[in-house]
């Protein structure tokens, strides 16, 4: 393992702060930060900030000019290799003289996987990788995950009084917690690509799902899975236009009622029949979409099927200090039968607002 | 509100100490420390240790001796004017020439309530209440409880997965907390006066119910709610003598299989028929028997009828970071049909135990 300088990791650590700062804006790109060093000072900086718009190693070359030079260049994922919306980083870097390339992390995406650094390597560029190493994984935990599995990071999030109920059994949920965890709520929101959930949630409880929070945010996408087309034109989702709103659809939905939540400006995806409309399936097409990392926030059955299928990635679990002793549970049966079978969370964190406690961590499957 | 010197407070808060050290060792009798200054300087230092035994004043009093005279008296709550197992401590305190005492909680004992002040008053003693007033009340709370309502102080303890199960359907639940969380609920063992459990769970699981900790602990009253004594003789609870056991049984329970219990050392009382052995006629058999502060363990139908009569003061509720989806429910039905109606825990105070949460705080109920 490499013992890097002090100066390299204050220089990779900035890297890393100019990627943090783009959180839920580069999907399906991910998060990337660059700076350019000559003679112990700053010359450029850069963040990828859009999909389809400069990497960040081409803004830090831009704002350097000709003093790039010699320069060492610091970026948290490899530079790419290929032709993608933009032509290669690594060329780039190369032409612009840069002598030393310190990099947090590979690119696992196939068609970077190396070829950057080799190819700088062979314009003899001294390429050193590694270097918060870690702290890089954890950033980009969904974009890794996505290369992983072709499947988006999913954010499960439940909130239910302490004996496990969603809602009363007459489905009264609203409210359920304070202010405080309702707050973090959407300032999750506000870094996912998607918040997602079932049609019956927006027929029971016609949610917003939008950021709602002191100062500007950006809103994620909001998607329903509704498999017959059901989201009614009224719905807050539909008619507030404050989010794009995609609907997940079989192929056995109206195509008349499709149309009109067209007409309506709903992004309709229609994939597959009925039957094949698994959860998998939508998952899917939510990276086709674009999503990387999405939110899931119900109803009961998704949340189930998500456990189920061991389709969540990390869970969001909130207690309100509540006990109802009967009513809507948050999940449906899952057919685990002993405590070694159980879903666990791993490492779980623990953070109290105002009197709910959230528990939340990487969910493990057995 | 009288404005409490500094010196005041540091010899109540030393008196205070002496009082919490004594916790679960003072029931039926309320936990009070009493100190005894002279000049600035400490004569004397009292604790009441245990029922039938002098109390603290005494202690200190006699600590003190003849310098007793014209020295300030600091104890937590109201020196007794009745006699009981011991003279009126009232009196022995204007026999010893006292000439000025500091009370922080009057006694709500209907012997005492307020008589040992006036008492000690009209000897011309000068008597301040309300000194750490607060504190106190929160140390005596279980105490103040009885004497307000005649039902003992319930702490309710519950360890569930997240969704709120007990125990897989099969019942297969030991250990479903780490080791953090057992001895968060060892240490609390340690502070009661009994720990009670219905049969069901005797049945199950063969619980000892004692306090398992590094170093020496006070065992703690076990009590089995057992309307047909079903208390089988080898269970843990009667065989193993590691601490009292006391089984609350029915007139209709076989009395072969009560004198056959006797003879095996547990203490039983019966108590009225099985119809009109209720919880609350349990509860108030438990006062009867000294015990002030008691934990309950579960099973589920005792946790249910507790909250669902009103009869838990204090919850503790452990959830593991565990999902099963399905399982033993950790309360039976409610009847609870809104939220507004919802039972819930006023200021929780939440502690992480390694990888569980404690969710703890007072009930409301509506």
């Amino acid at each position: 393992m490499i013992e890097w300088s002090s100066t390299d990791l204050q220089w990779m650590d900035l890297a890393l702060t100019l990627a943090r700062a783009t959180r839920g804006q580069t999907h399906p790109n991910p998060q990337v930060g660059a700076v350019l060093v000559a003679d112990g000072q700053l010359i450029g900086l850069g963040s990828h900030l859009k999909a389809g718009e400069s990497h960040a190693e081409v803004h830090a070359l831009k704002m350097a000019g000709e003093r790039a030079r010699g320069a060492t260049l610091y970026v948290t994922l490899e530079p790419c290799a290929h032709v993608g919306k933009t032509p290669p980083c690594a060329d780039a870097v190369i032409r612009a003289g840069i002598a030393r390339v310190v990099v947090a992390l590979e690119d696992p995406d196939p068609r970077v996987a190396g070829l950057g650094i080799s190819r700088m390597r062979e314009a003899g560029i001294a390429v050193e990788v590694g270097c918060r190493h870690a702290q890089t994984e954890e950033l980009l935990r969904p974009y890794l995950h996505v290369k992983a599995t072709g499947l988006p990071y999913v954010t499960l999030k439940l909130a239910t009084t302490l004996d496990g109920y969603l809602a009363t059994s007459s489905g009264e949920s609203l409210y359920m917690t304070g202010d405080a965890a309702r707050a973090a709520v959407h300032r999750l929101r506000a870094q996912v690509d998607a918040v997602c959930v079932g049609i019956g949630t927006v027929l029971a409880d016609d949610p917003r799902l939008t950021v709602r929070l002191e100062g500007e945010f950006r809103q994620p996408a909001r998607v329903v899975f509704d498999r017959m087309a059901r989201l009614p034109i009224n719905a807050h989702m539909v008619s507030d236009g404050a989010a794009v709103t995609h609907a997940l659809v079989s192929e056995e939905a109206s195509s008349e009622r499709i149309r009109e939540l067209r007409a309506h400006g709903v992004h309709v995806t229609v994939i597959g029949s009925r039957e094949t409309l698994t959860m998998r399936a939508m998952l899917h097409k939510l990276v086709d979409l674009g999503f990387v990392h999405v939110l899931i926030e119900g109803g009961s059955s998704i949340a189930a099927a998500l456990i189920k299928e061991q389709l969540a990635t990390e869970l969001w679990w909130f207690h309100a200090p509540l006990i109802l002793g009967q009513g809507m549970p948050a999940l449906g049966k899952l057919s685990i039968a002993s405590l070694r079978s159980a879903v666990t969370i791993e490492n779980p964190r623990v953070e109290v607002f105002g009197s709910d406690v959230l528990t939340r961590g990487s969910l493990k499957y057995t």
